[in-house]
């Protein structure tokens, strides 16, 4: 597999040279050797000059004094697991690691940096962020839809912020990228660090996403009751609708974690309805064997068969998926009513409880790590990045590698080979 | 207050005499004090002949010779958390404590009586029920609607059963006074013995029912999310529906105990969307004035709303409710598009959860108590009845008693007041 | 069953005659009908003057002005799930239903009053007890040990208090008492209210105290681990040590609901270790057969054992139980090791996970709805009482009728019934 | 870092050639390029020939006839969380994917291949399986111990097995290398392929071991106790003993994951107790000036301080620790008691619950991985190996490269100084 980059497109940017002594119990002298190979597998890719990432470590000089930073930590988009995490630790490591006293949250994503919607900076401090990671969602607030860039960086002027980390999916790294390009265009020295948020877990290049685990726990136990509600009437149906609206991970993941799944439809995989293959003659088959069956269904699945409606978005430009859980359920209940079967279908949508319950400790961990992490690179004034985690190795990419391709699930990886072994579920293709 | 019954309306039908001499460890012999009050108040009342229900517990002497019993048991209606903690004390009394060996779990609710629907009858012993506690749902399986008295009789004669353990709700207790009755007719020697099912807490002369706790355990953490989600986001509204048909205990219960809800809407306490102090315009206030608003609606709230519609109703005979929380989301949102106001309205509807989860310690305790109780009469040769508890106190009603009246959240009551104290939220009445 | 108090033994002191309206949406006039019986079973004791408790209620005048209330809440001893909410409740109770706002908070129990200890007193307001009900433990802190009752009223009259919440145990009531009683002595009006605090669920006439549900919970999953534990190696033996200084309700309640325990050992039923049908050789029996055995002891159980050592007291007076656990775990080892049959046995004392878990959903409510019990009586000018609930209804005694007897698990309860019933576990007696 | 082994040292061993066409749905040829780097980072160490990992995935040709094949399951040891997952991926992987039926368990580890002990074989099937995940420990019981290697092999050639999965930690892992060995020398043809299991995470090689994640978010859980504890008296102490022999990953791991740990002593890095910046010094001035602490010891801390005392070994021949905790406990009480400091030490030993618990979501997918890439391995006719993971790639390692060493936390690793920033906590050494 070669990667759709180069070497140099991995090499992280810098605001100058880092000439500070960090305060820190234990940190790096830098060497051309702190990389991960993107591919580290042994073969033509590592002769010459191999792709590789850089690793995040706190490096020896720093780039900013830290008696003179001011830091502004803002989260975009929808609701995750881990989002008070990664702001906890950014704040504790600014704080108590590098000494800076001065960092502040911004309200309610981008809005927070325009002045018509007025929300107030907020203060932040070891106190304040004392117990946040109990707390599901994000203390600072978030929003939709893009604002506009120019005012932003006016206003990290106007604050005299020298770094800003941004917490949020494709597109708020899109529009991350925009604001590291206009803060260099006007010469001025703000690190901006992006910490990648996708609860689908389909951001490129990096191997897990905060929350992910979370959201594939908290889902396990929907489709559980899901499976209950099936065994417990004739022709019992569970339809449990999850995240993933370009890649089907979550209910992959969760499908094979869970164990009682019958059926999982995913966007990356194509799949009919009708016909003598298709979804609903295999599902009638499953309940005349065994008169129960769970299907779990990622919202991006089965697009097609919207085809012939017109496309609509929401604020940030996200195209607004039509509803394939609410429209399985009736194409199922038709098909089954047509056949005069009874059956006993319960649909259960647990996508605001799987997205805003608070981290698991595990993912608690992970996203604590992650914020350390950005600290670590605003601090030694690298900016226009992403932290990531790849091969087990906590590193570092440039945002616009993070954001040219979205991760998908390959159809002949071990995740989907494993779903198909343990539902045992064919194609489902017409004819 | 004064019961809508008299003395002679709680009083226990016995199919005969008892004269075997009971294998229990300890076993009470019959006194005339074996009542507990209807109402534990001192005054005019327990005076004379007061109303008082029959004290449950195992008997010294017992009607039905064990080796000779068949029992059966079924699970009619929805799911409700414990189900598979009253079927396992059931049959972990009837064969352990009087050593009963020919115990049956019809398949399905009462479909399981009638031959044209082939389930067949599942044996139930110890190694079967041993860790069905630990799941929810029915292991028997369940089912809505009515089936005939007659066939149901022909299917106990049949079975040559003597005991039949009927766990269901309101329309349930309805069908097993009707197949007492019909024993009697026959003059058969079966007992008749149900376990009232209710996640709403709504039977009449039942303090609690089993699998409620458990609900609002459930809901709260739902309420939750919508916390965390109305929290996030400018004018964010979080809205849960939860269950409740005609009487709000859940909805107000998980309101008092989460403490982050702002309205509780009920089917008992009348509310008007329009008007200067009408719902919408109380959280149009609330958003001013705090920026997010979290509801909470039983699912029987507002159905004055849908008055000039049609009345449905499903299999088992129970109006269709119209829902209210896709009512209460869409007009919400067009009264705010109306005014110009955005919002970010989270719906979240987690019944199918709340009543599939297995029951929590206390409710599985609980679960088996009653379980443990219904042998206890069935063995004792009584009939046509429910277990209840009342003050504390495990005693038993007359199926008739049961099903009478419906009990419901007054508005004057502690609970509802605490709901007023919790949330202040004040009268929606237009005007 | 005759109590072992008079009717006039549960009359609740009053400071002086309440005449200023209460502010409360709902409260209720005082009736000579507010009480609930001690006994609610029909039959004699009804009639003439029958043995009652007072109803807890908002009443309609109270005794305090609000706007001049200061009032104090301290917690003593040791920990129980609940405290927390408890202490919520009290502060939200008396800050928006009365609107006082003077409230503090007395650290680390009685200790806070003691000036040479000088622990400052905590301010409480909504804000800080906001998300206090979603930890364990206190937030005031707790201490054990007698403190000088006239110090503490001494403490008392230079704070200007005029309500006193006390949440404590036995030892905590005494001392509760005597302050009511210094308090009177010095014609201070004072108004003293205890809510008793026992994880053991031992006060007299209180059918259920806060955290002991949550107790049981938890006790169950370190049950659940022994269990696994001795199913897991050959002759494995799980032994848990549970609370239950003199009453064994919480190793006789877990051990019900848990299921899988062989033998209980509570305070309240004699035991012997040698013998025929002594403890040991059942165990021995048992093994041999079954290959596991898993064992729950109360802390207070067997301690006849230790007859022959000194008796010692910690610093509350309470007498310093010897380690019934280790005891065991010795005497088992040391068993086996005699007959040459190797065992796996594994102890688990989880006491202190047990009393410091936040409290669950059911309980919160219940410690909540407490708080605003003991908040009610103070206001109205009560004294000298415990809050409690009496089958089923929330009402309150005078404290010396609390702590003159320990309630305890008889022997013929259905609870113990239950646990012989669980288990199948013999009388164990020497002979 | 160089590794402690060459290239060919990491070589897997074949039975044979496979020639049989494998039944699963995907299957792999091999190449030459199946491998992943030791050493993913770019450099010298990737010419030549690099060292490397043979990836684990399922290939085109199998050795093993399924039709023919009998397997073995052995659990030995300690329990961990993941057990019951393993046992199950194996049984269904077997099952599902090869079509194998003749599945065995074998009783109390090694125990059950020696005829004296008399252990029955267990029959595996999906059914026997299907919900043990849901339970922690093993269904299939472990012991410790040594057992002839000869007689282990004796009974493998009577039950006709061709495969044994051996599920154990380091003792069982050298235990397993040499049934390798035997089983060459007698020429047999039987796969013996490892997983390993410690809940130490400290096997060689292997990034992550199943159960990790589990006890350390259970073990969190006992640390917010103790915390609870610590905060709720004057001078509060909470003092809770991990695992950790050698080792100190879980105690590092919770204690920066729950982030109210103040000191964590491990094995790893020395420490004084006495002297002016000895471990109680510190202690007390922590104390002074916050009143409480939380302190987290693994097991195998502080060994030193038992340096006169007796070596004893356990029967699997490990080393048996001296108690540190009760050794620190009692060291504590002491030195305060000295100082005429009244302290409140709570002593937390989690221990058998953090081992017994099932695994959580993540954990259950991990374990169920690795046993499916143990089926693939043993049907491809590869033996003596170990399955893993590494930099995120499932992979195989011969059983004698993953006991050569043990994995330490290193004290200037990332989790290491983690722990420091998070405790703040100095260097413990007298003087």
């Amino acid at each position: 597999m070669k990667p759709y980059f180069n070497a140099e497109d991995t090499k992280i940017k810098r605001l100058g040279k880092a000439t500070i002594e960090s305060p820190l119990h234990i940190s790096y002298g830098i060497s051309k050797n702190d990389q991960i190979l993107f591919h580290p597998y042994p073969g033509i890719d590592q002769e010459g000059s191999p792709v590789t990432f850089e690793i995040s470590q706190p490096e020896k000089l720093i780039y900013f004094d830290p008696t003179k930073v001011t830091a502004g930590i803002v989260t975009c988009g929808g609701l995750c697991p881990g989002l008070n995490n990664v702001i906890r630790a950014i704040v504790l490591g600014l704080y108590h690691a590098y000494k800076v006293r001065s960092i502040f949250g911004i309200r309610y994503g981008f809005q927070g940096f325009i002045p018509k919607y007025g929300h107030p900076l907020v203060k932040l401090t070891p106190e304040v962020v004392a117990d946040i990671h109990e707390q599901g969602g994000t203390i600072l607030g978030s929003s939709r839809g893009a604002q506009s860039i120019e005012e932003i960086v006016d206003s990290l002027e106007r604050q005299n912020m020298n770094m800003l980390f941004i917490i949020g999916g494709d597109g708020t790294l899109n529009a991350a990228a925009k604001i590291a390009k206009e803060v260099s265009e006007r010469n001025l020295k703000i690190s901006v660090v992006a910490i990648p948020k996708t609860i689908d877990n389909d951001i490129s290049c990096v191997s897990r996403s905060f929350g992910f685990e979370t959201a594939v726990e908290t889902a396990t136990q929907a489709i559980q009751c899901a499976h209950t509600e099936a065994q417990s009437y004739p022709n019992g149906i569970g339809l449990v609708k999850l995240m993933g609206r370009y890649s089907g991970f979550i209910a992959a993941t969760a499908a094979v974690a869970q164990r009682d799944v019958n059926f999982v439809l995913v966007p990356e995989v194509d799949f009919d309805l009708e016909g003598a293959n298709g979804f609903l003659e295999v599902l009638r088959a499953r309940l005349e064997q065994r008169s129960h069956a769970v299907i779990v269904v990622a919202e991006g699945a089965g697009q097609k068969f919207f085809d012939s409606l017109q496309v609509e978005t929401d604020k940030s430009g996200n195209v607004k998926l039509k509803d394939i859980g609410v429209y399985l359920q009736k194409q199922i209940q038709e098909y089954f009513q047509k056949l005069h079967i009874e059956t006993n279908l319960k649909y259960i949508d647990p996508s605001y409880i799987v997205r805003s319950v608070p981290a698991n400790t595990n993912d608690g961990l992970f996203s604590a790590i992650l914020g350390q992490n950005a600290v670590h690179a605003a601090m030694a004034g690298k900016s226009d990045l992403v932290v990531s985690i790849w091969h087990g190795v906590y590193c570092q990419l440039p945002i616009a590698l993070a954001i040219t391709e979205r991760k998908k699930l390959h159809p002949s990886s071990r995740l989907w080979v494993n779903v198909l072994e343990s539902t045992g579920q064919p194609t489902f293709k017409a004819g």
